[in-house]
């Protein structure tokens, strides 16, 4: 089967910054891919720390068992991640070919086995096949840059994934780089993918713990293709501390703010990413609501949008048929009031006043539907919260993609 | 677009017993479907009660508040049904036309206003062209059979839908007959479709109401075909009271139990008819959770698994891609042990103690998955509940329906 490239795919792969005391190696162990890298190693500096977030599914995988459990010790001695088996559901076999993994990892890093993170993205419920990866770490990985890390990461992702942004603390450069895979089983209820961030900044493990689990409410916790949440979802953000600066141990200092304002754009930048790379994806939409009571409601709202079979191929189709926007907003079992509700496809008034606008226009609002990117926006006129959330339209490509593709 | 008529459609309308005190009568207005029935009337005579059961959405049509009323009335008047607008986000406009169709079908039947039950479907948010239907009205309604009736309630559903049962209470043949209409926008909050279901039992309205809620749990809330709620869904229980019986005043009562056997057998009859009609069905599937804490985290899990685009994709090509099975129960949130959970794709053992199975064979699986009805099996292993819940693939059909027709 073809798999036609996302049509948002960029132009190219991004410039991005080198980060003092992160290294990459990766190798192809031909495991389900071939001719490309699978098996990415991170080196980090020593005196790095790491934050991390994992998925919340009850049937996680034995590498998110491990790195949890290497995140609660406060690990930092380097992350190792392959493509193409998940070890999900492999019982204790699993458990032990994590181990196995991340003592191939220590001795190659010269690090200890219990502060190696282990990610694995692919296939749920096959055993691993150990033996190409240990092959992979006798011949020794190739020292590799960006784009391979990105591409050692991937499973059905039709592009690859990165980001980066610079700021400075006093006269120091700061930067913060990241890549990430994903493209379908993507529902947040947590971070929802396998993402890896860098940065040169020197701050505590429980402020960067901090700013990471607060980003991902509104990068890759506000994202959906299919409503479907992984078993292996993984987000580590690594900081060298090799940046001239005092160390940041203060949430409300200035500078860690400024390292927050940076950190969520190159996360929401990769969640972007990932949802303009959805299984099938021929529209990328936005579901923006306002004037709800608090932020869960407003987020439970988006969501039951953004996941709703039948609002997502109305927008395949360039189909205005908002009446679905009213079944799913009607669904949620969340608290409305029909007659203060606002809709508004991008700037048009669609409904208000609990009925369609006076001055609805098809002809327009249909024009407006051809857009490759739309903005739903919902006002629902009882309170102050608002959520965001970025999906992709429901397509013949998905069924395609995921009819037929063991992933 | 040519919509293909499901695989599972009967091969002829089944045979309906006459319910003594219920008659049918339909036009054709044209406001949406050509040349069919597209109006029902049904006039019951003068002692029936009524039991009803409505959308639990948020965002309810006109013509569901207006009935709530009329069941709150213990009204019994008679029932009227349009297809092709459903009356929904409509505003003061909208609840003055149920009020006209109210009027206009209780001058016919010769009752009152507040004790007619009005039900509409169609597409949400488009003023209802009531002309037509005065028109109708003017002409006069024609008498109508079973098949007509089923006929006069259906949107995008591509066979007929009807159901019956018959026992006896003493020497006195009971009957039970029922239509239903759905196939898109069916995910069981309540009663997920239109349903009208009749009998010429003698039974007390508050015992009807009992045990239509009660039924219902099983039957047209076990059903999902995409996880989308309507606006509209009404299910309205008629009981004449024509049979020579004593009053069924007690729910456990015998003859109340064996009534509502045979009421369970029919609305379970019609709630499989309207999955088996699911938009771009190829392939039904049952999910039987079982061993669960109880009921309610039994259906969560049955729900997350029916609905899991990536699950329903995975049937439609056949795939016996069980780690789907596994990310969908683990995303439900409910309390599982992964060492207990036991998986069965109808008899064949695929997942238990944490792992595959050790005799897993994927041949005998996937021709297992040829088969055009499947059953999923779910020992959690860790209680004594369970529940079963329908649902259908997820096809490109179901993309062609909905990208572009607006229902």
């Amino acid at each position: 089967m073809q798999i036609n490239i996302s049509p948002f795919a960029p132009q190219k792969f991004p410039k991005m910054p080198e980060i003092s005391g992160v290294e990459f190696y990766t190798a192809s162990t031909g495991i389900k891919y071939k001719a490309r890298p699978d098996l990415l190693l991170v080196s980090l500096a020593q005196n790095s720390v790491i934050a991390g977030v994992f998925t919340r599914s009850h049937c996680p995988g034995a590498p998110v068992k491990w790195s949890k459990q290497v995140l609660a010790n406060n690990g930092a001695g380097g992350i190792l991640v392959n493509a193409g088996n998940a070890n999900v559901f492999t019982g204790a076999q699993g458990e032990a070919d994590v181990k196995s993994m991340a003592e191939m990892a220590a001795k190659s890093l010269n690090s200890r086995t219990d502060e190696i993170y282990i990610c694995s993205t692919g296939v749920i419920g096959e055993p691993l096949d150990l033996p190409p990866i240990a092959k992979a770490f006798d011949e020794g990985l190739d020292k590799a840059s960006w784009r391979d890390a990105a591409q050692a990461i991937c499973t059905t992702d039709t592009y690859l994934k990165a980001a980066s942004a610079k700021f400075f603390i006093g006269n120091e450069e700061i930067h913060i780089g990241g890549i990430a895979k994903g493209s379908g089983m993507i529902a947040p209820d947590m971070a929802t993918m396998l993402g890896f961030i860098f940065t040169n900044a020197n701050i505590e493990q429980r402020i960067l713990q901090e700013l990471l689990s607060d980003c991902a409410k509104t990068s890759f916790n506000a994202i959906s293709v299919d409503g479907d949440t992984s078993t292996s979802d993984t987000v580590l953000l690594a900081a060298t501390g090799r940046a001239k600066m005092a160390k940041l141990s203060n949430i409300n200092n200035k500078d860690t703010q400024n390292f927050k304002q940076a950190l969520l754009g190159v996360m929401q930048d990769l969640a972007k990413q990932i949802i303009k790379d959805g299984e099938g994806i021929s529209k990328l939409f936005s579901v923006n609501i306002s004037g709800a009571q608090d932020t869960k409601s407003a987020k439970i709202i988006a969501m039951n949008i953004a996941n709703s079979p039948l609002v997502k191929t109305a927008i395949a189709g360039e189909d205005a048929n908002w009446g679905r926007i009213i079944m799913a907003i009607g669904k949620s079992g969340q608290k409305i009031d029909m007659n203060r509700l606002i809709i508004r496809f991008g700037r048009h008034l669609v409904a208000e006043k609990g009925a369609r606008a006076k001055d609805y226009n098809e002809a327009i609002l249909s024009k407006y539907m051809q857009n490759d990117e739309l903005a739903i926006n919902v006002d629902l006129g009882i309170g102050d919260s608002k959520f965001t959330v970025w999906a992709c339209d429901l397509t013949h490509g998905y069924i395609d993609i995921n009819a037929d593709y063991r992933s």
